[in-house]
């Protein structure tokens, strides 16, 4: 079948990782400050790279993907669906609904800065990171901090929805 | 393995549904007014009966469902997860996080009554519908018209979280 060609569990993780280099540019649900249930993490997460969603892009099957990461996917491994394998092309992603978006943005994380640890909204935190100026290098895990020598704009879900 | 005894597809829904009975209490995700992404849909939607939460609770595994689901379900075929077959005594069911609630309440649906269509958030659903009086019998689908000589209360997830 049209799923045979996918590569299970640990093997498809280290490949994806190799396709996307994205761990220090995204997110990691673990900065997420509540313990939500599991659907709903798979919910705000993307299906190529499990970090929460950056700029997300819904397929034509309804699965989410950040931006980048279904690009650079389909170039790497063709135009299927990472999640359920259907026909995925670069020109039918389109803006997940609004409604969605809003939920995406509301999320709160926990800053993880020392002495810091604030509940922050993701739409408000690349500006709340930079605002701690020069304490970038203090060792938090994948994804977990600010990225080093980069803007922080990479972490906003810019588009709006439609 | 413990997921033998599952019965997957139609078979299990007609199981389910002389098990819940809750067609005509909850409500169908068909009347969520924004075209919500698969993965959000299944988020905010229970593990037994499909419809929208009502009073979720989630097991240890962190699957969520409604109260009187899960504990009809767990009584009529044992106390493992309808959704991944983990052990789920009606004992570890907890409230879900606050902020889930939150973004499940705040869901907006399409009043069904005729000539209204109006955007309604779930946990103003049933105010909403009762406002409308009489005009109860104007035949919406499945879940999706008020309830039949019920109160309405039964729409609200009334577990606020914790
Ligand atoms: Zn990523
Ligand atoms: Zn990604
Ligand atoms: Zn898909
Ligand atoms: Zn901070
Ligand atoms: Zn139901
Ligand atoms: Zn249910
Ligand atoms: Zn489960
Ligand atoms: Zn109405």
């Amino acid at each position: 079948g049209g799923r045979a060609w996918l590569k299970p569990g640990l093997q498809r993780a280290l490949w994806v990782k190799n396709i996307t280099r994205c761990k220090s540019e995204h997110l990691s649900p673990t900065l997420l400050l509540d313990r939500l249930p599991a659907d709903f993490l798979r919910a705000v997460t993307c299906q190529v790279c499990d970090h929460l969603l950056a700029d997300p892009v819904q397929s034509p099957c309804g699965h989410l993907f950040c931006r980048t990461c279904i690009l650079k996917y389909g170039r790497a491994l063709g135009p299927r669906c990472p999640a359920c394998a259907l026909p995925c092309p670069a020109s039918e992603l389109a803006p997940p609904a609004k409604a969605f978006m809003g939920i995406l943005q509301g999320l709160v994380l926990r800053c993880p800065q020392r002495e810091c640890g604030e509940g922050v909204r993701l739409d408000a935190y690349g500006a709340h990171c930079h605002a701690h100026g020069g304490d970038e290098d203090e060792g938090v895990g994948e994804g977990g901090g600010p990225p080093q020598g980069r803007g922080f704009d990479c972490y906003l879900p810019v588009n709006k929805g439609g």
